[in-house]
């Protein structure tokens, strides 16, 4: 072959391959794509060969050179590139796995034109988020070159002492060196779960119980053991005690305050007695407190870790819910297992972002979040309530709905008839999301329930409910 | 008991309990406690006993009153508090185990009294850290309310554009779609772990490899198979068709540029054919390039993925190293196991923090990551050359260092009579810290190396390596 030829095909194939990428995307509409000298040093190809794939990527349409500038994606394709790909539809979620199941109502979740009752994100109106970037942008100045770095576990100690005097409130006397600072809640749950089971174990769980968490057991390659769980009360202890002379329950995971879906709360005396009957049996209690500080009461609910002896309970939490969510900023108390879970933490992901952890705790010193709370606890009271009236007018009158003493999520209860799955898909249709029952136990029990997430109202919202209430009344006459 | 006892006990109680909460630094010199109104609400106990308490507080000397502000912390603490806690001198490293040997060396990282050897931490005096904070600052103004939100996995669709643009580089063609963001590249290894192996299983590793990716594999009860791993070349190929051919190997890890701590590049010829012996026996190759932008030659080297037709190569990767370790901002190309592992990342912490998302795909797009990254290459570069120079100047003439071709550690091999813990102990006394040999291998094979981090030099640092030098050849002598 001539150098003429291999040159050539050289060229061709560069082009091809630059238009690949094009049509994939990686190159934008409008975008600069790198220069001769640099596509040249790029691909290890002569700056000859680079100049004609260029122009025959620009005989094709697809860039547009600019004088003095460089090579760019043309903005307007060629019609032979414009086509829109073949249209992938969510797969019926009747037919899809749990895993794909969660990953769309996720993916749902952050559609914005779709009415979100889906996930249990908080309202992003009531977060004090630009009040936080701001101490975000002083520290990251103060902080210089020095905040460029990581903190290893256990994290920045400011925000660990803040963490350590609000737990004063919770009914805890931690210190500083109590907490680990995670990336979020979840991970503070995965630490607390590697730490303490093994694959094949058995974890005694609230029925239901948020659906990330059961994600979570199975990535582990856990059993879920349920445990039946009263709408106001959470857990039964009872029930549990039960379950441990049955069983061999390596572990016991509950959200204490406001569990979700239910937005039950544990009283005092069954968390005390919860945690004495685990101490009693030598069980770790894995609590998360992620929504404790939403109270619509007047005043904070205590943590089972209040009650915490034996150094067996493992504290969870974050400020996802109640203050930044794109933070990740989480924590976790690991009693006993303190030294393991730092580890554990350096192992799974290094360390939490070192920005956000002073943002956060300059946000506490300050008495801002305290501020910030009096008004979002007022407000998801009341969106609750309304969210709960307009179910209660708009669902068949068999419908059962929960009264959560903080939080803002509601579980209702439908027809026996009505399938969440199918609730679900004929809701997408109508621009509408919400999360069906059966995500949140690993036996699918609850399949006529669904979770309303009740952060926000508006009249948007409550036709909504309106046209969900129709629908439901439908599929519960079939 | 009398009413009048009753309220004596609790508010002496109360005292105590705020008292150790002082003590404990949960409540810090200089600090406003909770004001009586609060306290009394949070303990559920009456003002006057709160008032009471305070009293006693300040009698003991452990609070003050400011008027109109209320009770703060003593900064000088009476004496009775003023004793230093009983020292607790880090146990001998000869008798810890790995876990604490790690958290260890990764504590005496953050101690900005020693002279940083140990640690492979960035130099942060080469990290843009003002320029990326501004763009952190600049994009959450931007995207206001909206920017508090969290974004699922796979993460900022305009980070991963522009992550698989800088692919092109690395000889792979990436759509955005491709990309899964994580936080940190060891999340990245540790979510494509969980997809592809089960406790028990045998992964092949590079050997030496970086200690926290062996953590990583014992977390999950995986079992490491060491490949003999050349010093400059890599992984040996053929070791590697031996090893599968004699164990039920269910994936393989290598640090495909620039090995932490060996710092040697796979050949593009080896790349490939490991890849294709993979792919025969349908083995996956989680492939880490976390150093892939520091290279000291003139062209960025490809990555392994860059031959990958079956999908089976998971490259992992994060701005750790060269942009901005306290972003916590990494990624991993999952091909085939693409939905698993957006699902995983999901279940172990959610998503990567937003703002920072942004933050440094705006600086991508800017080209400041580029021209950073010119200036960081020459530095480690030259660097890496001194303090090698220095070990050569300074070490025992037995003594062996690699060569690296990017990166900025060095593996140091010792006269045989060295043994790498008994220098790490020595070295710490004398204010310097390294990273001992025996932690980069499971089968702790490398007792007689230690790894130093070359990414900064200064006379301190010299001299530093000076004294290393001496200790190295008085422990030679034994």
């Amino acid at each position: 072959m001539s150098g003429f030829d291999q040159d050539h095909l050289l060229y061709e194939e560069l082009a091809n391959r630059i238009g690949m990428l094009i049509e994939k995307g990686t190159y934008r509409p409008g975008e600069r794509i790198p220069s001769v000298r640099e596509m040249s040093r790029q691909q290890g190809v002569s700056i000859s060969t680079v100049i004609h794939a260029y122009y025959l990527l620009e005989d094709r349409g697809l860039v547009e050179a600019k004088p003095q500038s460089g090579y760019y994606v043309r903005t307007i394709l060629p019609s032979a590139l414009l086509e829109p790909e073949i249209s992938s539809p969510e797969p019926d979620p009747g037919q899809v796995s749990v895993q794909e199941l969660v990953m769309r109502v996720l993916r749902d979740a952050n559609n914005p034109s779709l009415v979100q009752l889906g996930a249990a994100l908080p309202n992003l109106e009531l977060l004090p988020t630009e009040n936080l970037n701001r101490l975000l942008n002083s520290i990251g100045r103060e902080l210089g070159k020095e905040g460029g770095t990581y903190i290893i576990p256990p994290g920045v100690e400011a925000l660990r002492a803040q963490i350590a005097q609000r737990s004063v409130r919770a009914g805890c006397s931690l210190a500083p060196n109590d907490i680990v600072i995670t990336s979020g809640c979840i991970e503070a749950v995965d630490l607390c779960l590697k730490a303490v089971c093994r694959p094949g174990d058995i974890v005694a769980v609230e029925s239901p119980i948020y659906f990330g968490l059961l994600q979570t057991l199975e990535v582990h390659g856990l059993k879920a053991l349920e445990i039946p769980t009263h709408p106001r009360d959470g857990i039964s202890v009872a029930a549990l005690h039960f379950a441990i002379e049955h069983n061999p329950i390596r572990a016991c995971l509950v959200i204490s305050n406001f569990n979700n879906p239910l937005g039950s709360q544990i009283p005092d005396e069954n968390k005390k007695e919860l945690v004495e009957l685990l101490a009693r049996h030598d069980i770790p209690l894995i609590e998360d407190d992620i929504l404790g500080e939403l109270y619509f009461t007047d005043r904070r609910p205590i943590v089972a870790k209040a009650f915490d002896k034996t150094g067996l309970v493992m504290l969870c939490s974050s400020f996802s819910k109640d203050l930044c969510p794109g933070y990740r900023i989480g924590w976790v108390v690991p009693g006993r297992f303190e030294s393991t879970i730092q580890w554990l933490k350096y192992t799974a992901s290094v360390s939490a972002p070192t920005l956000p952890q002073y943002a956060i705790a300059e946000f506490l010193a300050s008495g801002g979040y305290d501020h910030h709370l009096r008004r979002a606890r007022k407000e998801y009271a009341r969106n609750v309530a309304r969210i709960s009236q307009a179910v209660m007018k708009y669902f068949p009158s068999e419908t059962r709905v929960t009264r959560p003493s903080g939080g803002f999520v509601l579980w209702v209860q439908m027809p026996d008839a009505v399938d969440s799955l199918e609730l679900y898909s004929l809701a997408i249709k109508e621009g509408i999301t919400l999360t069906p029952g059966y995500l949140f136990s690993p036996s699918k029990q609850f399949r006529n329930f669904i979770r309303i997430n009740a952060a926000d109202w508006s009249y948007k919202i409550d036709h909504a409910l309106e046209t969900l209430g129709d629908i439901i009344a439908e599929l519960a006459r079939k």
